[in-house]
């Protein structure tokens, strides 16, 4: 019978750019004893977002995190500036990237390609911690 | 023992830009009765989108406009521009940014971080009646 | 009662580009005998994503893949190149779009608009098969 199991992590970045968190995913889908079933991941923040990417090659996660601060730079003139010169940038970058992803679950394990993992994409420079919301139903 | 709700919303946005409705799709929440599930919000059109931002500052809508407004310009030339000059880059803001959004529900909210709220992100400067489906499973 | 179905594609794609097939998600669909609940799609690669876009007008596609083209084009230099210049910007072009999508299912179909049709966006110039997961909870 379907049914549902619920939680949250918290993340504790140490720099702005990619985090994977792949394994401590996989250990609260273990520990659900769900094994058929759809998991969401979403993240409570709007100047931190979630990625699926590359898990092999570090060099991907430093390409992404120059390649977005080249497309939503600091250097521009933006209207909110509350929080200092990242703020707004960390909130464009938010934006064209993901705050949730679903991922079937088949057989107790998320239906990741080999090279597929978790990341959570860090926008500040202060880097607080971060709360992502975990949900799956199935069976 | 889990079961669905679902139904529609119009949106009539009066501008390009982001129009938040958090508070139309928690009125939805609660007249469902389900208090813990997963809600799924669904843009049925392809010149606007969806996306989950700061609910505070107005000036990070206003911000985000600008932004996606120079990344995908009307001034470029496009192939497709059977609707006018601000056809091809409605699309293009769409590809960018969400058609759908997932978000937990735990004790009869939805699971949004403090500075969290649910926004249209309309990209047409005549801004037609815009039909957005809502889903939720849960208990 | 609340049950879920689920099964994989094989997407053979003949170039990079924007490649429909909502008629497959739709046969599977119609299989599953599941008229009312949540379908998710999701794309398990990194250097190919999902969208829904417009899929009426074919410019759409080709401007869609120009403009890409032109965001994360090849011709920057990357410190990730594994598999040659068409690599990284591969990944990025995965992460400005999507890796998996959810569209509500209602009387047996997909809530989509008139206009709207599900791609996989090839991002490598070798179009190696693509393997999509589906997922879907209903009743």
């Amino acid at each position: 019978m379907v049914r549902q199991e619920s939680d949250s992590l918290v993340l504790r970045p140490t720099r702005a750019g990619l985090h994977e968190f792949t394994e401590s995913v996989e250990s609260w889908l273990a520990s659900t004893g769900i094994s058929e079933g759809l998991l969401t991941i979403f993240c409570r923040h709007t100047s931190a977002s979630l990625l699926i990417q590359e898990n092999a090659a570090s060099a991907v996660g430093r390409d992404l995190q120059r390649y977005f601060a080249r497309l939503a730079p600091e250097s521009e003139v933006y209207e909110h500036d509350d929080e200092g010169p990242d703020d707004m940038p960390a909130h464009l970058r938010s934006a064209l990237t993901q705050t949730h992803l679903s991922i079937p679950v088949s057989r107790g394990r998320m239906v990741l390609g080999t090279w597929q993992g978790i990341f959570l994409f860090e926008h500040r420079r202060a880097t607080p911690e971060r709360r992502v919301a975990l949900h799956l139903i199935g069976e």
